[in-house]
């Protein structure tokens, strides 16, 4: 029991920990700089951040947790690549979508219990996690967290020098 | 007992995908690609992959598995910033030791159970471990996996295009 909740507490700290860094890079940045490419033709930091927050959205459904809060993300910062479409979107309007989606996902996420994160994801099949138990939650969360990694790495090269 | 092993299940295979991703990456260019900088200024792509193998041989003491391997990676891949030293080293003999490294690492890991995880890693001592006991082996490799997407994200940038 005491082995489980450390588990799962390692890997919610990093979730936890990846979020801020998140916020501290894309939250503290005037929207002229969110324009820049992490190198040039790539991702802006506007396109990268929005990315994020569509696909931590989407882990509320994912998970068990609740409808998703902001679907519309999904056709400017999933569905289509960085600059095919106008982003409608406020860099503040983003960085509100991007808290709420956030604290309700830390909500439902820190109280699981190591059971709860051992169970299916709610796009596998019952029979499907029967052959593939892991499939799970806390699948999920780790790699959402690298993914979380994979483009915070990226947004780190367009960051001003301090 | 099923759930902790499911627990470290997850992450052994996020660790393991990400390893393999790099391998892919890093694995099938030229000498000559991976000279390239993933954006203007920034890292090549050998220090990168030279960097991860750096991190990833200093886990071998810090999960307690075994000594080092290769601590002569450090003084071009980790202590110092990339084209300020020249790498004395062929892609094919980084290329050797990243897997000699990687090979050895899986071995450890993935043989301890979950309880092993939930031990401190042996940079911290007892006394502090029982203030801090998120500070055990698994809170190291999850960190240590969103590292490695962290460095993937960036050297995708540089990913000649198929």
């Amino acid at each position: 029991m005491i082995t489980e909740k450390s588990l799962v507490d390692s890997v919610l700290r990093g979730w936890k920990s990846n979020i801020d860094s998140a916020d501290k890079l894309f939250g503290s940045l005037p929207p002229e700089d969110l324009e820049k490419e992490v190198a040039p033709g790539k991702n802006r930091l506007i396109y990268l951040w929005g990315h994020l927050a569509a696909v931590n959205d989407a882990l509320l459904p994912l998970l068990g947790i609740g409808e998703r809060l902001h679907p519309e993300l999904d056709q400017m910062f999933l569905l289509k690549p960085d600059k095919s479409l106008t982003i409608s979107l406020s860099a503040q309007s983003l960085k509100a979508a991007w808290h709420e989606i956030n604290d309700k996902l830390w909500e439902g996420i820190s109280k699981f219990s190591a059971s709860d994160w051992a169970q299916r994801h709610t796009a596998v099949s019952e029979e499907d996690f029967e052959r593939e138990p892991h499939r799970n939650r806390f699948t999920v969360l780790v790699g959402r967290t690298v993914h979380l990694g994979y483009h915070m790495g990226q947004a780190a090269l367009a960051r001003p020098k301090t």
